[in-house]
């Protein structure tokens, strides 16, 4: 049986299966870590140390940064290793550093966006009693915590981590966004149960989403090979202030103008007007 | 860097994320382990320690109790300190233990709702071929495991506890139900993932769901600044011995009468009358 | 209260919840390692030690070969004592010893079979610009990971841990696949999150489907006591080269033709026709 | 280098290593966690669940008792088969068994001989102001405790868990107390770094000894191939209320008379009258 | 045997044993947690996050201290209630956060004191290639670095916690030096285990030991009723530049003159000359 | 106080400290498992996986060298960057592989000498009914294979590894025996607590030794600038056959000829002649 796994390994995935005996991949484990830091840094007295005071605070965000900024470059440099990245002598490492520090300036940026989120959870979920429960246990903030920060790193063109980071987040709260979608701020998911929002897919201002939504790809165009053909834009616009609610599908490149509804369970595959409903008939 | 996230740390969100900078939430580790202490007193030889004798059982159950009533408390305690309950002197902490001893004299009755809900699993479902099965594996038993001891605390108006322990069971299941639901014994999901049954939904004896069901709200009244009006009756009521097949959705403060049968993917707004079956036409 | 819990222990779950407290169930914590152990062996270089060699590559899966054949065999044991097997004098230890060393001879072609799935997942999604991310954070490549040694397990007719695995990916991926599912290479998940596969479906090669897919039941026999009949054929067989897109529901022991196509949330209760599309109206 | 390791694992201790080979040792780490539960049996409130009351107090007791019962059976059965022990069909089972409890039911005896040295330590050393200290941070209080119950089982005829708690609490504590030993109520040690007492030591009631004592054998008589004879009594009796002060060594079966004192650094190799002291000249 | 163990409870040590069922005792692990973080405060660089620079330093050294600040406390609070210090209304953990507060300001006098420390190491072994070694392996450093933090929590009147620690790096290196003992900058012990240094010691600048050495009482006054009396200066005081070998035993309060040397194994029991050598005739 | 600490950071121990501010030492926690693996490799069935069979054996000792490899190297090259080796380009890093790959070459020659060394421990102690307790719970055992180990690690002129190896059974065995001490095969420490065996010690084959016995420098010269001269041979040389009793002291560079005997708590600072026996008078 050894011998056959093993010869087997030559074989069925060719080129792959033999270049990653050779690299090291990302560690999950430090990327749960990092994200558990980052949130930490995002959402200070809720995750990581309590009993902040403006004077400490400011010692545990600048610790939390450094230990950030050296887990992420080494996770960073994997990740382009494990791709084979062109890495002419040092290169490789250093461009992880440039990475990682480009990324924490981005931080404040993602905190702003994301306490606009919480907002949006206060003022979209009547169940919601006290503010600190949407962002201590409601897994759509977060899955768009995670999106946001893989956003960042997929936009810096850093490979593996940023799906690695949405998915750690899709497995535990069941909605799965692509690290590559544009979402606008005040963005607010409920329940969140097999949401599905694709690589191309842009979301404006205040959208708010329901359990089992899906903004999808309806097709996609193969190359003469009969490959997919990578990168063109095959998911929804949805523009500001929409609302969809929960197992409606959306697909292609339609647009969903801003202020629309969408009823729950809907299909849609057509632009939608501005302020207009669709509902389920 | 440092300084924009502490500076933003102030504006964000207000005097609610001041506050937090001064109190330690419950615990979610602490709070898992309660969740596995009761499991292991609520299904003997199934969680906690095997090969029980009648004899030694009875020691198991008591110190596993005194350990979920210390634990209890200490995290309840932080629930009221987090949101702010009133409490003068030492209030919040005698409360505190008066709900945990009232939560762990409610164990009985829970025993013996979910004893109901494992013989309607096993009713129910024909790939069942061992009943060990179901509590062992069936994230259905797992989610309203927790679900009715969540709603016990919901009850005794503990703050974050709830959700926590709904959220936890959220993530390793799929399956949403929140702590405010009124279940009826002999509940029995099916699959699950993406199940969402709202706060105020009440549902009887002997119903049976499938994945993907959503008992929820179909709009909800705002107040006169715009925000949603807190603890309306806005979810189903779905009365005793009926079944909703998987995707079926079903909103609002409907009333789906005993005995009916509710079609999978099928949409409900409105009333069903007992004993009558809604399908996909 | 500790008398009311032990004395409902007696009663709530009768013979079934006795036999257990005599029991000891296998571990959740062994059958995660035992998976993990497998999958370095399925896909070394990915998982487990990093930096193999061809050399060392033999002592590596080697080793965990032998690792997982121990701890197969004691938790099958495990199994077969809790399901009360017959087991006269040391036959269930001998038979968890030849059931183990049946499952692991099969590993080759599981893994022929996962190679196929692999690049099926490359073929089937734009969205994937290097394969290593498929293999490494694919959702649908680890359940269908699971589910197919699940299978192995389950035709050797072990007790339990079938259903402890494909469960264990449920949890993290939203994919429940039943592990008696006969599915052929070159299976695609997409997503995933709220598929469910039941257990006598047949799927052939090449097959897609992506997420909120359900290939159910559509009702179950009873017997003349009530019960439902186990075992009888009541899901759907889905030939080669079909694509089922986002949340369709197909019901029943219907068949889904060679290179049929079901488009998303369409419900389904007939057989469709080789080649033909199936679409929302 | 694999050949030369493995094959050299054939050769260098013969038939005891093959044996080896095929047999599963004790576990180190439920020895502790074996360790960890006798002394929050023996010592509630200073190890284990805190805040007893003497309600719960019956609870966790009897709890801890039948983990430790389940526990240390399969860890003496272990020892059992690793040395080979005669095992007609399970009598190997049965006798661990037997064996466990019969070492239970000695624990009350054990607690009232340790409730003794704690005393002891208490009149015996001016630096203690409060007697919790003692229990909770003493290493000659921990070495006592582990091996008064290594003893109890070096009774029973239990191959390696003797040693095995022994040496646990040697490398903590840097005592070296042989599992064979008989020791006396009221048994006091003071900081204890080097001391060792041997097999076949016999030691009263309120004896005290200090750091660096030995109390070893002179020599021993070797069997006709050159073997040492095992089992001789080769060790000094140290009678009633004897003090031993620091680093002072008694070799071979010498008695060390009833209240005797031996100063620091002193040799003694010959009977010491009762009462009488010995000092360096 | 539960009853006999619980009732024993009652009997064996009194009021001792009532009092402790009814309180918490500080954390071991907490402890250990503490020491960690205050050798990575006092060793930046040897201990805790790596790659500092000094723009990070402070970052990491405020977070640390904060950290140190709130656990300590919650230990110091533990520990006044274990002794049962009297605690009118709120002051026993009013106290606990002055004591704590306290103990931080002292922590830049005793880094300049192992600075000493660390220098006479290397001044001091020819064994010591690098000095890095000294600071990251040496147990004589590891020991006194402990010692010196019990003492200042020893002079603020903590209970249970000073001897807590010197416990834990007792237990690593067999170095047992009481927290009370007063110890000069520059004090070098090599090798160590089996050194010994009392409560009332007082230890001068510049001081080199040995293993084996023992500071120690040679007797202790009783009281009336034939309990020691606490708090009697009874150890060694050793002036500076003095250097003692391997396993000399000093009883006594005796003072060794500055610049006195006392060879190996010797005993002293009066007072050394300044300047003098002591040897083994 | 974050001000004192961070500018006394600068100050206390100059250039050493602010090197190590850029570097990462090795881990002892990667050493300690490393220290695990190898004895898995050196004495398998005692350690590591349990139940190897001849066939197996090959595999588990092959993927542990793997192992073994790759963390030796990481650590290796750490320690090279810590003491600031010169390292043109990648050289320290091709050193630290060559360096791994000739200590793994070492092993089997290690495995002989343990080997013999077992086989003393069993002729030498009566108390020691079955071999396996020698190997599984014998403190001599544990630090003579750490001891071996960083032997060989020191020839090859590594740094930091050697030492925290040594230290590392030092803190659970009391057993100091510096890394660069060469020891003869079949070498037998009984008890151990206290033994110090010094850098330039030269033992021969057969020699058995007990507690508290030190082989140690009688003083060491300066240079001209009052610092220690390293690496000058001033312990003890111990020839074939010799036996050192309890606490005896041996300093210098004297010589203790083949055959001889040193009695306990002797005091040897001259050369003894082979076959003699020192006792205490």
């Amino acid at each position: 049986v050894v011998g056959a796994l093993c010869s087997e390994g030559a074989g069925w995935a060719g080129a792959h299966a033999r270049s990653s005996l050779r690299r090291e991949f990302p560690s999950r484990q430090a990327v749960a870590g990092l994200v558990d830091d980052l949130r930490a840094v995002l959402f200070p007295g809720f995750f990581g140390p309590s009993e902040l005071t403006a004077e400490t605070l400011r010692f545990h965000v600048g610790a939390a940064l450094d230990r950030i900024l050296h887990v992420l470059q080494e996770q960073i440099l994997r990740g382009f290793r494990v791709v084979g990245e062109a890495e002419a002598g040092e290169s490789a490492k250093d461009r992880s550093w440039r990475v990682a520090r480009a990324f924490v300036e981005r931080l404040p940026e993602v905190k702003k966006a994301l306490g606009a989120d919480v907002e949006a959870a206060y003022a979209g979920d009547p169940a919601l009693v006290n503010p600190e429960e949407a962002i201590y246990c409601y897994p759509g903030i977060l899955a768009i915590t995670s999106q946001r920060l893989a956003h960042e790193l997929w936009l810096l063109g850093v490979p593996l981590l940023p799906r690695m980071i949405t998915e750690h987040a899709h497995s535990s709260t069941g909605i799965d966004i692509h690290p590559g979608a544009r979402i606008g701020e005040g963005f607010f998911i409920d329940h969140g149960t097999g949401v599905v929002i694709g690589e191309t897919a842009v979301i404006g201002r205040g959208v708010r989403i329901y359990q089992g939504v899906t903004l999808g790809a309806k097709s996609f165009p193969l190359d003469a090979d009969g490959n997919p053909i990578k990168g063109v834009d095959r998911h929804p616009i949805v523009e500001d202030d929409v609302v969809i609610y929960a197992n409606a599908t959306v697909l292609g490149r339609v647009t969903i103008g801003r202020g629309a509804t969408i009823g729950g369970n809907v299909w849609v595959t057509r632009d939608v007007a501005p302020g207009s409903m669709v509902a389920k008939s």
